[in-house]
């Protein structure tokens, strides 16, 4: 037909190809797990990213449609992993470190991954389960030194596999709609859940979040991801960096306070994202120990759990920096809405602007939210009444991968978040409980209906309810209340923690327990959680 | 398949909606034509745009993939009507009211428009060709006062129309590949050329152009839009303030440099657009009559010709206020690069600065620029070489409409823009020459071409050639230079500009004229146009 627009698929290439072009003298600074920094450009990146894409093809065998996992911490080898496996239309699948070992089997098994790429450092963790994983045929280690042993079969040094190819690829031709990345839930209500972002969505998502109404990133920009690229594709921000030509400041494991604020001072970091409880931590390292110089920070992005209001004032009042707050899910890309005062909100008291700033924000141009009645009826936008949380568009699941599970989304298209929340009438939306089942410790699910049906498994337990109860350092962590089969009987906390740490991850694992003759029921017989929370987790008859 | 991402078309009904939802309070404030200001909500003017949706099916019986005409000024009936027309499927086709009449009439007709919708003050424009109209079955008047008179046929007042529609609508699913709106070339070499623009393309172009990099809109900027909605959809501007949830200011035809500077310390205007023309008008009438308050205005971006090194210098240096380079054509939907400076920038003297400034910046992600020799091989990027421009991308079209033209484009799907550019090793564009027989006058295109052959069609010329002479206010201006048949003819300025026009709009004819014996040839008999421009643009003899 004549009088079209040019055929001009939105892929991760199309990223790749525009940051070499444009900003190829940008930086990538990695301060890698050994604790050296090593800084190079877009341009050197784009290089070895070819090299990679090469390797794949030629020495590991990977081809379109692909999965190929990844085990690793942020750093430059890392970035070149989610551009050269996707940019032969593979799939770039960060395995989330965090998990508990049977969780990672399952998922690697799960996904089908032909290749996994495994931080030197990590090696020790994947070793014992190697055998068992199905699909694996090649083993690549990042950041391993020369002659570095591993009981890994087919196993390869990264650098060795990129010097021996040549970094000029033609690109196949990808369909926008194709799959490019792939996330697993953390399995917080049965196993984890698998989740494939399309290049398309990665474009769209990417392009909104670097808007100046989102994360407001520019060619003037030093950003830190503190976010790990094992966890929802590190926020999207190893794209949007590139397509805003932004330097990108990549910590691997050095998560300490301490370690990130001397990244930041060395690198002039002005940008920068995380979860709650590292921002916590590293508010409370700058309260006893305050630089010399004040940080270039401006401001950093917080999701995966609630930012408290409580840091955002401190941070604010004490050192300047704007914390800004961010939701999303691993369905959702991650990022759905952020929290920015409006022009509107100039007047407003300094409480009232907290109120709001404390809210889970504004949806993006790309996603539409609403809330709903338990009968599905759309409820009013008037930040008082409360409903669950639905959410659609253009980076949003319209399913998981390899299940039929249909229960998550509505019959009119819609995705169901989980969450209880208000809107108001500017569009700020606000999570104001979330399924009961759920605590979050330091920006990690963990769920209670899972430690529950694992301790009413012991043999000396009779009933288990877990809720989640505040903490300094992770925000929540979960509290066992435990019903024993025998009042005479013999359990200690220590039996307990060793019987969960079978099938849990050590931070799902709780601390607390509590043994109480019976846990409070609602009136359909179901644990109270509601008066278990009540009672240990606000202070009623807790610490 | 399962594992995907939500279908969720890139349409202009998106961004309406999402403004609605989020952006509801926004402010779209008009001058209008008879110097009423007029300011009402995104809220209200999504209002009216589904009650216009609902009139153009109901009454005027448009229909998907129908062309819908506007022949009008900057405000907010002429941003519902951008909504309203491709909301339900039709094509939002402004027309350049500063084209000749005969213009006008040709591009109506072969966009086969169905309805016009026309501003009560341009009406007496159309009355003399409306007959001519084929295709034109309804008239809309825009701010027209009850009682307004025309001779058009089924001529309805705008609010009336309105008025008699319910504001509720379920808008059809669209095809993001289909198109919006339309635009026409001015016709500068040859008849104009229609252009459609989809609605993905209009979506990406907008969400792009908003981005820091770009036009660094957000929802706490007031914006000017100087750049007419008849000019390639005002840059997109009216989606993207829209998306960004900024304020918008529509001067309409209140367009004089004083006017101007009145409204925006009126509205508190931060940011705006326009040609250079109107920016050294503006420029000019602050020098003379400085305002007594600063203006809340920071930056201004200009496109359609280049920003003059003196015009960006001199408003910075007197008023602290930026200008910012862009560059684009109808067929880029226009933009596709701008200059702002980075970092590296930032140690280098301010001469090289302004240098940097001035050219037409780096393109955006989702378009890709080179240069190609004459024979077609693409040229490096050193900031000296220079080739024929060329671009492709998510926004640039791949056919006019209507027609079997493919001499703009090339046979690996790039179109030729005709801008003899080079392009720096950061990506910096810089247009050094263009094709030679074009003139760039106040942002509007003139052919030489076309005014040539006009000239000697008149009975006493034998030759004439046409180039550009700059011009302090309107950048460039044509000067005719013109040997007559009998030197002992008597033939005025005055004879030949009555006979151009006839065929050319005011502002296509040359005020100035040159009589020579003969024109400078070139080796193959071409008219010498660069030894003309030695002559007579660059002061060997001019004046």
């Amino acid at each position: 037909m004549q009088g079209q627009i040019m055929d001009y698929p939105l892929t991760t290439n199309t990223i790749l190809e525009y940051g070499n072009r444009v900003f190829h003298h940008k930086r990538i600074i990695s301060h890698l797990p050994d604790g050296s920094r090593h800084e190079y450009t877009f341009g050197e990146m784009y290089a070895r990213t070819k090299q990679l894409a090469n390797a794949l093809k030629h020495t590991l065998g990977v081809v379109e449609g692909d999965t190929v996992g990844t085990f690793a911490w942020n750093h430059g080898p890392h970035v070149e992993l989610y551009y050269g496996i996707s940019g032969i239309g593979a799939i770039c699948h960060p395995i989330n470190i965090r998990l508990s070992i049977q969780q990672i089997e399952y998922i690697i098994n799960h996904a089908e991954d032909k290749v996994i790429f495994v931080d030197a450092t990590l090696v020790r963790m994947l070793e014992p389960i190697a055998a068992r994983l199905e699909t694996v045929r090649h083993w690549v280690l990042l950041n391993a030194p020369e002659g570095f042993t591993t009981s890994l079969q087919n196993a390869h040094r990264y650098e060795d596999l990129l010097e021996a190819e040549p970094d000029e690829i033609d690109w196949p031709a990808l369909d926008e709609n194709q799959a490019c990345g792939m996330c697993y839930t953390s399995g917080t209500t049965g196993l984890p859940k698998g989740v494939l972002y399309s290049h398309r969505s990665t474009y769209l998502h990417a392009m909104t979040i670097l808007s100046p109404n989102a994360g407001n990133v520019s060619n003037r920009d030093v950003v830190l991801l503190v976010v790990p690229q094992f966890h929802v594709m590190a926020w999207g921000y190893p794209y949007l960096c590139v397509l805003a030509g932004a330097d990108m400041v990549l910590p691997s494991s050095n998560l300490q306070p301490a370690a990130l604020i001397k990244m930041m001072q060395a690198e002039g970091v002005n940008k920068a994202n995380g979860v709650p409880t590292i921002w916590l931590g590293i508010y409370q390292e700058m309260k006893k120990d305050p630089p010399a110089e004040p940080l270039a920070l401006e401001e950093y992005v917080v999701g995966g759990s609630a930012l408290p209001k409580s840091l955002i004032k401190a941070f604010q009042e004490d050192f300047g920096i704007q914390g800004i707050h961010a939701w999303g899910m691993t369905e959702t890309s991650p990022l759905g809405t952020l929290s920015r005062l409006q022009p509107q909100h100039d007047r407003l008291a300094d409480a009232e602007r907290l109120r709001i700033r404390a809210k889970q924000g504004i949806a993006f141009p790309g996603v539409e939210l609403r809330i709903v009645s338990d009968e599905g009826t759309p409820l009013p936008w008037d930040g008082q009444t409360m409903g669950e949380l639905q959410i659609r568009g253009a980076w949003v699941i319209d399913s998981y991968f390899k299940t039929g599970n249909r229960e998550s989304f509505t019959g009119d298209g819609w995705f169901r978040t989980g969450d209880v929340s208000t809107i108001d009438a500017d569009g700020y939306m606000e999570i104001k409980d979330r399924t009961k089942d759920l605590i979050k410790s330091g920006g990690e699910w963990i769920s209670s209906v899972a430690l529950e049906s694992t301790l009413m498994a012991h043999p000396k337990v009779k009933e288990a309810a877990v809720i989640a109860i505040p903490d300094e350092r992770w925000i929540e962590r979960p509290l066992a209340t435990v019903v024993l089969q025998d009042s005479s009987d013999l359990v200690t906390n220590t039996d307990l923690k060793e019987f969960l740490a079978r099938d849990f991850a050590k931070y799902q694992v709780p601390d607390d327990y509590v043994y109480l003759k019976e846990i409070p029921k609602t009136s359909v017989g179901k644990f109270d959680k509601k008066e278990l929370r009540r009672l240990y987790a606000e202070g009623e008859l807790g610490e």
